[in-house]
């Protein structure tokens, strides 16, 4: 079936730009259809900019019919489909395919409904993630999950990857706050997937598609849940001397009962850097900071915070700042906000990486990323989502510097089979798309990796959308020489007791 | 591709039943083989006892190498397998299949590890949805999802149905509660699904898995979500004198932004016959009554209720009650939870539909399905899950008089294609079975149930795992001259407006 596919998509190079320009200007208007390089440049890359790819030609369709139309042409050619929201991917999930189209889906940017009696909105995928929450603002709502690119990320995007943010430890990462999806399927049909209502007969296909990173079908139209604001906000700032002391607060929060609006942690590394960048006034020598948001009823938040203060003493905290007003509580977001471009200003280069492990194995983790670090000879800091084990190591190093970049790779790569060796998972939030691919190898197993490309190819036999991307192929698994590990299948011994 | 299977499943039939057998006792002890009909009828049927069928023999396993050894003769034999926990499924998710083998997964029941920190339980599928709790409980810990039949259903099968219960509003579907699975495939391979975490790489089979009605893959183990116990429960309980104000106080209650732990509507033939069969004490007259649990930190549930009941009063209730100890508490919920059999003791048989519509259809709805109850001339209570907009109107029957029980199912189907037509669905916990397999005609076009079929080929290509449930062929789609209507799709005129 693959091969197949590769006959196809190899048969759609000898078709003549000309022609297929000819052909979507049938559907589209002429400035929708773009060809020329410095048209294209802005689509040949996506958050991930180690990777480039121009398009053969990208398209701006601003309705359903246009996208649809598309698709019958993209069918007819066997020419490969990149779907693309604002392009703010960390995992080349939106990077073009030399062969094939870019479909831009910023034009459909309408918010359809909003019904504060169910609760919920229903949007068009180049709606950004803030602008929904905008739009239910009068009526008290707001859409939860919080990518901290927000701003430009659409909804489409989202769904494809599945985003978080730093409130998905409470709220629930994408696909626990979508309802409903409108799915144009690569053979041109309308799927509706889901509704205002929880349970879904037959196969749970609107969770299947969120997060399948564009290769399942293109989203039409969302219907995501809607939250009423939280009546108050309370932030919390703890800090360690060492790193395992930070992790067991963590844990031990969590094990409490508790579950923080937000539980972030923060290195050393990662505090030198903010202070100076933007003085938040984090304890300088402090090994780990957690920030801990809680959210609720005024009177249910203070017997809380009376709780969370208890345990951070146990847990031996040196410092523990209570925000006392809406302006402290900024301030101490402040520094983990501007984290990213704090440290961007430390290094020539970053590579930000995205891993999940369970929580209990936080500092056991953080030890041995440090351990890579030191072999590979590159800083790393951190700076992460601590309350649900998704790490954010952030790797500094200089892509002029010869053969750091590929160094920056291969820790990359370590640190992510480290998550599954301990039984995490190489995504916490951002995806495969072209970055984990060889780690897919190492996550899952032959059998599983067979699965996922019959799933494909249930919906998109010719392998049409966004080709590549998300599932190796067993191939590319064989030649990486993957050790495929299941937690537990591993010698016992390497990991530590609790 | 399923007339294909239709061939193998005929060629199974001209394998003897005791060389089926013999096969068998190679891989199971002789006890764990049952061939006698006295053995087999007790699973003739499952809680849908409507439909009734022996299967060819079942087979009781008690560990993961008998599994497998099972899988692979039934596709060396091409024998369909319907697997099954305690057959308390509701839409014959359980019935056997006349040509096939009855996997009993009872004997699979140790619960493997409850990790505190992680707050999670790793169970066989035969645990009951009780017993995860009472093994959690040491830790003040539990699993939330509590479908009535908890105390005997099987963590299995509430996989397979996607099982809810009274604490769903707040706590979710066990979609929402499952973090990992381990599931034997067709082809005899485990794919490991999931894990302590949140997001998941690759396409999420483990959403896909979950309520598949065990047509997908065997479950062999799962990982599901504890939560800790909430400090402090308050319930509530408020009359109307008629049910669209009952409606209104539901849709008041959420859109204010107040999440209770249940909240539940009982009608006034609900409320005489729990009067007659246990006496909760419930105000005789009212139309409707609402029953609301609160639950969290003690000064939080304090300021609720007192939104609370400005809603209720808002919404004309004439009667408000708060239960002020456990013991009232409990009386409060004892009506409630008897509700099916006191209304069992009103008439010969029962037939408890399940649907879900959006919340603001509620008085609607309910007053289409006392039009149609008069219709047909049976009667129907209604007893539901109104928070989450999941109805379970039971249609009294008797099935001895002639005619009755086609036209309890035919009223049935007309009440599931209403909810279809408010943008509702046709299952709220119960899942499709065979009971709904005409209804998915009707909340689905062809191209959505093309697209079923195709990702159950990807798993199990010739339809030996439980076939013929859940999702209907185009042939009998087609037979039944399905009325595939969307939401939105149908004319205006027939909703009301809001």
């Amino acid at each position: 079936m693959l091969l197949w596919s590769k006959v196809y998509i190899d048969m759609s190079k000898s078709i003549s730009l000309s022609i297929l320009t000819q052909r979507f200007h049938q559907v589209l208007p002429e400035e929708a259809v773009l060809t020329n390089k410095e048209q294209l440049y802005p689509y040949e890359s996506d958050g991930l900019t180690a990777y480039r790819q121009l398009p053969r030609l990208a398209l701006l369709p601003d309705n359903h019919d246009q996208i649809k139309a598309i698709i019958n042409i993209c069918r007819e050619f066997q020419l490969p489909i990149v779907a693309r929201g604002a392009g703010t991917s960390l995992s080349g999930g939106a990077l073009p395919h030399a062969e094939g189209v870019l479909l831009n889906l910023a034009k459909l940017n309408n918010i359809i409904e909003i019904d504060p009696n169910n609760r919920t909105a229903r949007v068009e995928p180049g709606v950004t993630n803030l602008a929904i929450s905008q739009a239910a603002k009068p009526y008290g709502l707001y859409y939860a999950p919080d990518p901290s690119s927000q701003i430009a990320c659409t909804i489409g995007g989202n769904i494809a990857e599945n985003a978080g943010g730093v409130h998905c430890l409470k709220y629930g990462l994408t696909v626990h706050n979508v309802l409903a999806l409108k799915i144009l399927t690569i053979d041109g049909e309308i799927l509706e997937l889901g509704g205002k209502y929880f349970d879904s007969p037959g196969y749970d296909l609107l969770a299947l598609m969120t997060g399948s990173e564009g290769m399942l079908g293109i989203t039409l139209e969302a219907t995501v849940k809607l939250l009423p604001h939280p009546q108050q906000k309370k932030v919390l700032l703890a800090a360690f001397d060492n790193i395992e002391k930070a992790g067991n607060a963590v844990t031990g929060i969590i094990s409490e009962g508790v579950i923080p609006a937000g539980l972030e942690m923060l290195d050393n590394l990662t505090i030198q850097a903010t202070e100076q960048y933007c003085s938040p006034g984090y304890p300088p020598n402090a090994a780990a900071i957690l920030i801990c948001e809680l959210d609720g009823f005024e009177e249910e938040l203070n017997s809380q915070i009376i709780l969370v203060k208890k345990i951070l003493k146990d847990c031996q905290a040196i410092e523990v700042r209570l925000a006392r007003d809406e302006q402290e509580a900024e301030l101490l977001w402040m520094g983990r906000k501007a984290a990213f471009p704090a440290l961007g200003n430390l290094t020539p280069d970053y590579y930000c990486i995205d891993g999940t492990i369970p929580r209990k194995y936080l500092a056991h983790v953080l030890e041995n990323i440090n351990g890579l670090s030191k072999k590979h000879g590159l800083r790393v800091a951190n700076v992460f989502h601590a309350g649900d084990g998704n790490l954010h190591p952030v790797i500094l190093y200089d892509a002029n510097a010869s053969g750091e970049l590929e160094t920056a790779e291969e820790l990359g790569g370590e640190i992510l089979e480290l998550c599954i060796k301990v039984g995490g998972t190489i995504t916490g939030e951002h995806g495969v798309g072209v970055e984990k691919l060889n780690q897919m190898c190492v996550q899952f197993n032959e059998a599983e990796i067979t699965t996922f490309h019959a799933v494909k190819a249930a919906f998109d036999e010719n392998a049409l959308l966004n080709p590549g991307k998300a599932i190796p192929t067993l191939h590319r698994c064989a030649e990486f020489g993957a050790m495929h590990v299941h937690e537990g299948k591993l010698p016992h011994a390497d990991l530590p007791r609790f």
